[in-house]
């Protein structure tokens, strides 16, 4: 069954081991920023320090591991239809809107949500990592290090499928930064196989 | 006064907002891995997810500021003799020995001795997040997005000076990775001025 996440908001979820989250762009340019907890012991957690280390790129896909900060395999993503996602960049949050975007009264963006949604799951806010962003596409430019913030590869009904290898909580968003789904607010779609 | 980090360990002090930390390569070639956490609250941290979303790059310098977990300033680099630093991968650790290098009775790493380090002013080790690798470099493709760890920029008697932006506790390593300082184990001097 597939599950909608709507525009701006987001939700969490346990994930087995061996079970697949695939998670869906309906309508195509949208970014899903995405965390994952051990279930058990949510001070594991995904770590992107980790899995740049153990992968030597920056750029993951089909094949490639989400290691947590405890060196141990999280999540491997087991089949892509877009390619390019950020692993470089934290959520967007009501402190980004303020200094990068200049909004007064800022949306509480993707750190918000992940912050509501984990809350009941006993996960700190201080403790939600630099997320997968899936769908994001961050090019960095391997002389300078700039990075710039494009619309996503994704097209509709484009999606990524990862695979659980422990259980996991789950914090997924369908993003609320304009620069990273080309201006328009769009839902995210997911589902949970196995 | 000169303080001296000998090869493979780790120390932890606090540095007051205003105070300039000094972090010297004594013999060239040697990697110190950083990490930052308020002084006064040790859940607020140094975050690589907010810094390159801030700076919009991932090579930072001087006038770069880095940026905490709740997006606030703790470090500002103020001069910079090297230009070239690691803000990607985690800090070495017994586990990344194993993984990366087969090591089968694997050093503790920048890890193990920033964990030891800090446990006196209250860390939890899975708190410890991906450092600033003072002197590391780590050039990345910018269109294949893999990452290749080369040796320092850094010659003999290099520095690169922090001014901290509040009340922080610092860990700091002379790096136990032989793939970091070109395989020779060297220590990391520091000095704390204001």
């Amino acid at each position: 069954m597939t599950e909608v996440i709507p525009p701006q908001s987001g939700v969490a979820f346990e994930l087995k081991a061996g079970q697949r989250l695939t998670v869906i762009d309906p309508m195509g340019q949208q970014v899903a920023d995405m965390v994952a907890f051990n279930a058990v012991d949510v001070a594991e957690v995904i770590s992107s320090g980790r899995t740049f280390d153990y992968a030597s790129k920056i750029y993951l896909s089909t094949g490639d591991v989400l290691y947590s900060n405890r060196s141990r395999e999280m999540l491997t993503i087991v089949e892509d239809e877009v390619g390019r996602h950020d692993f470089l960049l934290a959520p967007c949050s009501a402190e980004m809107f303020r200094k990068l975007y200049g909004h007064t009264e800022p949306h509480k963006g993707c750190f918000g949500n992940l912050r509501d949604a984990l809350e009941p799951f006993g996960v700190d806010p201080d403790a939600i990592p630099t997320a997968f962003n899936v769908f994001m596409n961050v090019p960095v430019n391997g002389q300078t290090g700039t990075l710039t913030v494009e619309p996503p590869l994704s097209k509709a009904g484009d999606s990524t499928v990862f695979r659980a290898e422990m259980d996991v909580i789950i914090g997924l968003t369908a993003c609320s930064a304009g620069m990273s789904n080309n201006f328009k607010f769009k839902p995210i779609h997911y589902r949970i196989d196995g």
